[in-house]
C-alpha cells in the first residue's frame, strides 16, 4: 500500500518508473505514464528491447488502466541490462534506461524447466520435484480466502497449485466473482476489447504470493466450467486475451500454462484451436514457461513437441512409466481423483487411496497432484444447492489426511541423491513398483498389497542397507544387516510398504 | 470300500455291471469284463448306445485296468433307458440292458449351462451365481489333505473350484504326486499310450466328493507348471488323453472343462492347438459341459463360439461390464490375483482388496475367483526352499479374510429377485457399479471410496427401501424412509459401502 502511495506521488513527476537492481528471474517492471483515450487495449503497441552484452529480448507491455503501461521483464543473465521503449504512442515510444541484474538469493532459483527428458529442474540446477494440488477458483474469493488458502499452503505440503484465470460455475461454486476480466455487465455488455485490470492485478498478486512461498502457478487458461461466455469468445478475443497473459503474468519465474482443464469438454473449441493455443504461448512467451493441456475424456497428444509435459487426468498414476516412454516428457498425474465425500466420481477417494497414488505414480517415474473435496455441511445438501468450501475449488483450510503423507513423500523424493527414474534392476514379477538412482538407490513400493518377504536382487559388487518404510504412519525403520546380490528381506506383511535402499559408500 | 468289495465278489460270476434306478444327472456307470492283454488303452475300443423314446446318446468307453471296461453315462431324461455295447473285442460287444431314470432328488441340480448370454443356470432351473476358488493341485496331496480341503469347502464359501488334472510343480508345491497319470517312470520310460487308471480314479472320487458338496469341478486340462514333460506331449498324446478324460468325467454333472491354466505360457502349445482342444471337447463330450480357457499374459479371443464362457486372468475385475459386451458370453474372472502374503506380485492381497475385486466384478455383471496364498512358515524360506501348504496349490485349511466376506456376498446375490445385470438406470457420473433386476431390484458398490452422501434417480412411479451393506463388516442396516425419483441419500462416508434398493410391492 505504502508503494502504491509513494508511486502515485511520483507519477505526475516522472511518467517513467523502474527499479534499479533486481535479482536474476525477479520481474523488472517498467511503468509508463500514456494516454487513457480511445481504446488502449486494442489501439496502443508498447514494448521495449532489453540488451546485455549479446542477449537481447523484444518484450511487449500492457495496458493496466488509467493511463498506465507496464513492461515486465525477467531477466536470466546478471549484469547490467540496458532497455529502449518503442510505441505508437508517442509518450510511451523512445524510453531508455538500465539496470543492474545481481545473483538470485535465498529461495529464488528460477523458472522451472524440464531436464533430461522426464524430469523438473529449477533454472539454477536444483531439481524440482512436482508435488501440486489443485484449487481452481482460490484466487476468485476475496482476501480473506485467499489469505486462508496462503496460509494452508505455507505448510509446505505442495510445490505447485493449478487454478482457473476466468472464474468458475460448478457444484460447491456458484457465487458470483468480486470482479470480471472484461468491462461490462455479465451477459449484458461485455466489452470484450476492454479488459479489467483489477482483475488481472489480484491474480498476479497470487502468482507473486506463490512464489514468494517456493510454489509453483500452473495457470488454467480455458476452462469449460462457465457460465459467463469465456468459454466461447470469439478467436480473436482468444489470442488477445492469451497475448494479455503473457504480457501480463510471464515475467513471473513460478508461472506454467496450462492450455486448458478438461480441454476436450470445451464444445466451441476444436482440437487446431489447442495447438494454435499451443503455439501461441510458445511463440509469444519470452521465457519458454512449460505449457501443458489438461484432458477430460479425450487425451491430448502429448507428443506435440511444443507441449513440455504431459498433464494427465487419469487415477492410474502407475502407468506413468508407460507414459513416459511413450510422449518422452515427464509425466504429470495434475488429476487422479480427489481426496474427498462427494457424490461424484472423481471426489471421494479416502485420505489411504490419494497417498496410494502418489507413492504408486512416484515409483513408476511419475509426478502426482493433489486434490480435495470434502463437504461438510449439516444437514447434507444437494451439489448445486451448496455453497461448501471445499479446498479443490475455493481453497481455504485442508480437511484431509493425505497431505501430511505427500509432504511425507516429498521429503524422501527430494533427499534422493538423484532424479529417480523406473529401475531395469526388478523383474515384473517383482510385486512392487520401484525407481531408481544409477545403482546407487532404490525406492519400491508395494501398492496396498501385503507380502510376508521380498527376493531382492540388488548388485553384487556393492553393500546396501534396506529401510522399511510405512508410507501411511509415516515410519522409517532400518532393517538389520548389510544386503547384497540375491537377498531375502522380511516385510511387515501390510499395506503402504515401501523399501528404501542406499548403497554403502567405502 | 464296502462297494468295493461287493463289486470284486460280484465280477467272478458276472460280467457286467450297472445300476438299475439312477436320478436324472447321476452317474450311470456300466462295468464290463474283458481282456487285459495287449494294450487296452489303444487296441480295444467300446462305446454304448443308450435309448429312451427318441433320445439316443453314443457313449464312448474307457479302460479302468485288471481287464475292466466302463461306460458312463449320464441320463437327461428320466424314464427307462435302454442300452446296448459296441465293440471291437467280442466279451464287451452287443451286452443290452436298461435302467430307470428317476426324477433328481435334494440338492441334484443337474449340470450348469449358459443361460440368457451372460448367466449360468443348472439344468432344472435354478440359477448359479459362480463363486469360485482356485487349489492347483488338491487333488495330488493325498487322503488327508484332501479330506481337509473338503472340510474346509464344506463352509460354503464357494461353488465351483479350479484344479489341474495333471500334477503341478512350483514354488511351493515342489513335493512328488503319489502316482502318475501314465504308467512308468518319470522321466526314463513314461508310456504315454498307457494311462494309470489309479490317477484318474482319485480325480474322479475328488469329482463326486464335490458335487455331493454342490460344488462344481473346474478341470484343468494342461497347465505349464510341469517337470514331468506332460506339458510337451505329442498331438496324439493330448488327443488320446482328451478322450480318455472325456469318457471317464464328462458323466459327472459338476464338471467344467478348462483348457489350460495360462494358456500362452505353455510354449510348446500354438494357438491352432488350443483351437482343436476346443474343439474336440465340443466334438466329443455328450453333455457339452461349459468350456473355458484361461490366460497368462496374453488373452484368448473369447468370441470362439466353441468356448462357453471368458475365463480371465485380470485383477480389473470392474471390466466385467465391458467384457459381457465384448464376449457376449458370461465373464468370469477365475483368476485376480489372490489374498496372501507371498512375494510374487500375483499373491499378495490384502482380504480387504480380495473382497473388493469380488464386489466390483459382481456389481459390473461378472463373477469373480477367489484364491489364497499365505505362507506361514518361519522362518521366512525362499518360495522354492519352501513347502508351505498354501491353499491355491495344495488347499487344506483356509487362513484369510475374504471368504467369509464372498459367502457374505454370495448370499446377497443369490437372494437376489433375478439375474442381475449393469444399471441403465444409473449415469457414468455416479461414483458406483450397479446391477438391477428390471425396476425391481438394484445393488450399488462404491468401491473403496467414501461418498457422504448419493443422489439417486430412482423410477418416478414406484416406490423403493433402500439398505446400506457395509461388505467388509458384513452389516445390512435399513435406511429410515420409502424412495421415490429423484432422492438424496446420506452414506456412512467409508469403504466398502453398496446399497440394495428393492422396490415396495402393494
Amino acid at each position: 500500500m505504502k508503494k502504491i502511495l509513494i508511486f502515485l506521488l511520483l507519477l505526475p513527476v516522472f511518467n517513467t518508473f523502474a527499479q534499479n537492481r533486481i535479482e536474476k528471474w525477479r520481474v523488472f517492471e517498467l511503468t509508463l505514464k500514456g494516454t487513457s483515450k480511445g481504446n488502449p487495449f486494442t489501439e496502443i503497441q508498447v514494448s521495449a528491447e532489453f540488451t546485455n552484452g549479446n542477449q537481447q529480448k523484444i518484450i511487449q507491455g500492457f495496458y493496466d488502466g488509467n493511463g498506465i503501461y507496464k513492461i515486465r521483464f525477467m531477466p536470466q543473465e546478471t549484469g547490467t541490462w540496458n532497455w529502449i521503449t518503442s510505441s505508437n504512442s508517442k509518450p510511451l515510444n523512445n524510453k531508455k534506461g538500465s539496470f543492474e541484474c545481481i545473483a538470485p538469493t535465498g529461495n529464488n532459483h528460477g523458472p522451472v524447466v524440464v531436464k533430461d527428458t522426464f524430469y523438473f529442474v529449477y533454472s539454477d540446477g536444483k531439481p524440482h520435484y512436482s508435488f501440486g494440488t489443485t484449487c481452481y477458483a482460490w484466487v476468485h474469493q476475496g482476501d480473506s480466502m485467499a489469505d486462508l488458502t496462503l496460509k494452508t499452503l505455507g505448510n509446505g505440503y505442495f510445490n505447485k497449485i493449478r487454478f482457473c484465470i476466468f472464474p468458475k460455475d460448478y457444484d460447491w461454486n456458484k457465487n458470483e466473482p468480486l470482479i470480471y476480466p472484461f468491462e461490462g455487465n455479465p451477459l449484458k455488455d461485455w466489452d470484450y476489447t476492454r479488459f479489467n485490470p483489477a482483475y488481472f492485478q489480484n491474480i498476479e498478486k497470487r502468482i507473486a504470493q506463490l512464489d514468494s512461498l517456493g510454489i509453483e502457478a500452473d495457470l488454467i487458461v480455458f476452462h469449460p466450467y462457465d457460465r459467463w461466455g469465456f468459454q466461447n469468445m470469439d478467436p480473436q478475443t482468444d489470442e488477445r486475451y492469451i497475448r494479455y497473459i503473457i504480457a501480463r503474468f510471464s515475467a513471473f519465474k513460478n508461472v506454467w500454462w496450462s492450455m486448458a482443464n478438461e480441454f476436450d469438454f470445451m464444445s466451441a473449441k476444436k482440437m487446431e484451436d489447442w495447438d494454435k493455443f499451443i503455439r501461441l504461448f510458445a511463440e509469444n512467451d519470452p521465457y519458454n514457461h512449460l505449457r501443458g493441456i489438461h484432458n477430460g475424456a479425450v487425451w491430448y497428444d502429448h507428443t506435440n513437441p511444443l507441449i513440455t509435459h504431459a498433464s494427465i487426468q487419469s487415477e492410474e498414476t502407475y502407468r506413468a512409466k508407460e507414459l513416459r516412454m511413450k510422449y518422452k516428457k515427464p509425466v504429470v498425474f495434475d488429476e487422479c481423483r480427489y481426496e474427498g465425500n462427494i457424490p461424484w466420481s472423481w471426489g471421494n477417494l479416502t485420505p489411504q487411496e490419494m497417498v496410494n497414488k502418489f507413492w504408486r505414480g512416484v515409483t513408476n517415474g511419475g509426478f502426482v497432484g493433489h486434490g480435495e473435496t470434502y463437504v461438510t455441511e449439516n444437514p447434507v445438501k444437494m451439489p448445486h444447492e451448496s455453497n461448501d468450501n471445499l479446498w479443490w475449488s475455493k481453497g481455504g483450510i485442508l480437511r484431509g489426511q493425505s497431505p501430511e503423507r505427500i509432504l511425507f513423500l516429498k521429503n524422501i523424493i527430494e533427499s534422493s541423491p538423484g532424479y529417480l527414474k523406473p529401475a531395469d534392476l526388478f523383474e515384473w514379477w517383482m510385486p512392487f513398483s520401484a525407481v531408481s538412482y544409477k545403482d546407487e538407490y532404490y525406492l519400491a513400493y508395494y501398492n496396498l498389497d501385503q507380502p510376508r518377504s521380498q527376493i531382492l536382487k540388488l548388485p553384487e559388487k556393492s553393500r546396501y542397507t534396506i529401510e522399511i518404510i510405512d508410507a501411511w504412519n509415516m515410519t522409517i525403520t532400518p532393517v538389520e544387516g548389510e544386503f547384497s546380490g540375491r537377498s531375502l528381506v522380511v516385510l511387515p506383511q501390510k499395506p503402504f510398504t515401501a523399501l528404501r535402499i542406499t548403497k554403502i559408500k567405502r
